[in-house]
């Protein structure tokens, strides 16, 4: 059996969790979810322990967040941070983080995946993992399709197609983003699964499939491979990076390829994609607030409160009175107030102090 | 003309502000209202200035606020913050003022006023205070009553008697708080004044007066005399104001006294009485926020944010999104969310704490 590593994708930029997400600390580095205190990417890399180890676990990340994700990430070697030049959406930095472990190890089997997700149910996520590599190991691109759970409009769809092996099957088409009315066709369904961004192929097959589909990325990889031959990749990957196409895997790669295979999975996946999702994930009391402990609530109800402020914050005491289904988030230099069903609007406080020019606060 | 000194009564202990107002710092310590960053107290003073300079302000307060108190009143003299040893409502301090002051100057007029007032029109507000003074020359018991502006409940009211003087009426009757019907035709028949509890003697005056309705208080304050001929004051103070009765200048004296006049007075008059008057008497956005400067409001509108942290939390950016008629109050140990209707509901706050026992946060 072939070694397997992950390869972690902790770009972003995550304006939806202002005022806890900033340019320097995107959602990602957030304790969003999950166990207190525990930011999501570092709980991504824990949850993969029993499959994947910290010593082969890579993160692709940009200039700006490598320090911030090395200090998340104390177990996972620092030469295994690997900071993007510049930012070329998925498919470039998965192929160089493929072609990178594929040097040491050109037999690897290669799990990608989102630093920022929240799962509740870890160990059925082992599971449906391990289908998924072992369908890698048969020398699929496989991938990971999150049994929907609703009509959702904000995800692409992968149709699934027969039954190639226990647990997997054949893609039948990657399906964008659709309306309302097709999103509840698919849920009646029962065909279509989310794709949730989780990859998994033998390192050989997707340098393959990068050639086949995306020439120009190929050749830039085989550049990167020579001058990391001649002991040369630092300057060359500052000098090919910026050249690589910018397109997502999915598009340039996934949607294109032949044997193609998809592990539906039920784990409790969540994008957590507002801080709406964060009062949904967390615990509540009683009356549905979920607050610090110690919080004083008086006819209050389905509230959030979010302190992410430093040791001297954190002693605060919050009282809400009267107050329902509201969030509010502290930092140690801003403080958000936002009813639940608004959360997606943070954006506009995020265009405001950009209008502004208070780039200390974005 | 006799000198005019003034007594401020500065005890109180301020559950309706938490969490800015505590048992150490109540609301007349606090910027509730008027200049940014100026306690109720400095202004109080600061006001009264063109009439009674501070070398003869007298402040009457409890001991565990003595401090702060000569703090926020740096240029009156600390001999003259009258530190009363238990709280004896204020018949009491008043009589032990007024004979303090007498020993100094007998021929004193003395002022009474709330520490934590706001008054809009301080221009105006000096002149019915000449005119309370010149009434107070005349031998009269003074008092101010402030023209009512709605039907409220919560005041005691001064029915307006004849004219004395120009400007001055003699007092019919004190009138008890009365229910909405009644002070809805208070507000209409125009003869009926908030008692706003300012008053205005001669020491002497007083003296008989509290000599002839409050005896046992009269005898105690002769002790005091008779003590602090001797030099012995501080001993005697300790030993002898427990023993004071407990009760109001309005009960133990005014209603009882004869020589009773009012200036009826309109200056825009407020006391504060929670931290939805606090919105009120602040400067408000195009959309009603009163909030710190730099605040982003997206959709946001009447909204008071009171941010009362120290120079860390000064910094803080508050962001409003599709919030409406709060109030929020933050300050370096805690953060009260609550709407503007429901603010005189900060006391089931103070239960809370009180019943946990959180004596810190009190």
């Amino acid at each position: 059996m072939s070694d397997v590593h992950a390869v972690i994708l902790a770009g972003g930029s995550g304006t939806r969790f202002w005022p806890a997400s900033r340019r320097s600390r995107p959602k990602q580095l957030l304790p969003l979810a999950g166990r207190e205190g525990e930011p999501l990417l570092t709980a991504t890399v824990r949850r993969l322990g029993p499959l994947v180890p910290p010593e082969r676990i890579w993160i692709a990340t940009g200039a700006h967040l490598a320090d911030a994700t090395a200090a998340a990430l104390p177990d996972v070697p620092r030469s295994q941070i690997l900071v993007e030049p510049v930012a070329r959406n998925t498919a470039a930095p998965i192929g160089w983080a493929a072609a990178t472990i594929a040097r040491r190890d050109p037999d690897a089997i290669v799990v990608v995946l989102p630093a920022d997700h929240f799962i509740a149910d870890e160990h059925t996520f082992l599971e449906v993992l391990r289908t998924a590599i072992g369908a890698a190991e048969g020398g699929y691109l496989a991938t990971i399709g999150i049994v929907p759970t609703r009509p959702e409009t904000g995800y692409g769809y992968i149709e699934v197609g027969e039954p190639v092996a226990e647990g997997v099957h054949a893609v039948a088409r990657f399906v964008e983003k659709p309306d309302r009315a097709r999103a509840a066709e698919f849920l009646a369904g029962g065909k279509h699964l989310w794709n949730a961004g989780m990859f998994f192929f033998h390192a050989g097959v997707m340098r393959d499939a990068i050639r086949a589909h995306l020439p120009a990325l190929a050749a830039g990889l085989d550049a990167l491979d020579a001058a990391a031959a001649r002991g040369e990749e630092a300057g060359a990957l500052a000098r090919l990076f910026p050249t690589f196409p910018s397109i997502s895997i999915d598009h340039g790669v996934m949607e294109k390829a032949s044997r193609l295979a998809v592990v539906p999975g039920s784990f409790g996946w969540n994008d957590i994609g507002s801080w709406e999702v964060t009062w949904e994930l967390a615990e509540h009391d009683a009356q549905g607030n979920a607050v610090p402990e110690g919080t004083i609530t008086v006819e209050a109800h389905d509230n959030l409160v979010k302190d992410l402020t430093g040791p001297r914050g954190r002693r605060k005491r919050y009282a809400l009175v009267g107050v329902h289904d509201l969030i509010v988030v502290e930092t140690d230099d801003a403080v958000l107030i936002i009813p639940r069903e608004r959360a997606q609007d943070v954006r506009a406080v995020v265009d405001a102090l950009q209008a502004r020019g208070e780039t200390e606060r974005l």
